[in-house]
């Protein structure tokens, strides 16, 4: 049985908490957040605390808070021998100051509190600074996924970076589509099935195959077209995306 | 029985095709392409040609060819009292010039000739120029999809101008995380369950609500550090929809 405390609230806490509550042979013996409102529900389930100085023994804490707070609470933690980790994407192992020993437990995932996910399918991604943590962490991310890699900190920035590209500015891309779409009374849902089998296509196919459109087979009478109905706010994206994907296909 | 003749073995072609053949009231009576090699292996299905002067009579013709060639194509089929049909995302209907009448039948997918696609989800977008037409179309379209949708020339322009966003583009941003990914050793493939629930959110989150990441919480920390390892090929993207996040909402 691993012992642990979660640190946060969060949705990636909220979602940690949740799936290790599942768990047979993981017991969270205690979950602290600065304020009381957001732990409030799992009372009945675990201990629950605001101060840092009533954390409890464990063999493993999680601090899954906003990354500029991590350092700090990290530093409250006066354990010895034990494991702290954070989840952060883009936080080096090495900003956890602590008398203990530290780790990374980023699992890499969009997470909302409203929407249930399915643990077993999410990658997580953890480092240590020895191999008997490596391997605890590994059962940790284990009860709860099959999906689970060592990842260093430089290339878990990197990999925060790539995310951003293919989480962030994806979504938001999604936005303007939906924008494109209100603007001219067609319901946005027309476009599910599209988005859906683009990422669905990666399955088969890597991205760099699977590149279709105007700017792709240098369609300039489609892209003269687009961009005499672009909205202005996003004439610029337009425009620097599409020379991108022609420059990546030699047009 | 309504008869249909397919003019084009592209990939929209090719997939329309077989989705028809599977249709017990649809009677594919010829599939035409300028070469024959595209087309060779549905001579045991239909009637095969490479001259547009020997199309048969038929009560719908679906041209599926590149954009430019439409005009073409479409002013060589010189039947009367007939329906003639392009699927292409952004030519109006008035680019069909024919003696017969004309329509649209655009299905809002993204295909390739490797990967089988499950027609009965996709979106079909018909246009007509009276009703009759329009029922016609409307029945053809539901023998292979659940999901049509009547769509004027106007709108169909600017849905593919969002197909463009939605698809085209995030597909380039995909093609940016794999070479993220590869260039620190990281298998692309551990971001391939974050980028299929960015896309299934859309099931229960619309994509304004659901955007996350340091643009929206306006992480400067988290934007410094990015920009810092940024590919040089992926510096202005990044900063454009970045700044573009940040603008959406408000920061």
């Amino acid at each position: 049985m691993i012992k642990l405390v979660i640190l946060g609230a969060g949705n990636v806490a909220y979602h940690l908490t949740q799936a290790f509550f599942k768990s047979p042979n993981i017991s969270v013996v205690q979950v602290y957040n600065r304020s009381i409102e957001a732990i409030h529900h799992l009372s009945k389930k675990t201990k629950i605390t605001t101060n840092l100085k009533d954390i409890v023994v464990a063999d493993v804490y999680i601090i899954s808070v906003s990354d500029n707070v991590i350092p700090e609470i990290a530093s409250k933690l006066s354990f010895k021998n034990k494991l702290v980790v954070h989840t952060a994407g883009s936080i080096s192992i090495k900003k956890i100051k602590t008398t203990s020993n530290r780790g990374v437990f980023y699992p890499l995932q969009t997470f909302s509190k409203s929407k249930k996910v399915d643990f077993s399918t999410i990658p997580i991604c953890i480092e240590a600074e020895n191999e008997a943590d490596k391997n605890l962490l590994n059962t940790l991310a284990k009860e709860i996924s099959n999906n689970v890699h060592t990842i260093n900190s430089e290339q878990r920035k990197q990999l925060h970076l790539a995310a951003v590209f293919t989480n962030n500015f994806v979504n938001h891309l999604y936005t303007m589509g939906q924008e494109i779409c209100e603007q001219n009374n067609i319901p946005f849902k027309i476009l599910l099935p599209l988005i859906k089998e683009t990422a669905a296509k990666l399955d088969f196919l890597n991205p760099y195959q699977a590149q279709t459109g105007p700017a792709k087979r240098n369609d300039t009478k489609t892209l003269q077209k687009h961009l005499k109905i672009v909205p202005k706010n996003k004439e610029e994206i337009y425009k620097l995306l599409t020379k991108s994907i022609q420059k990546t296909y030699g047009n």
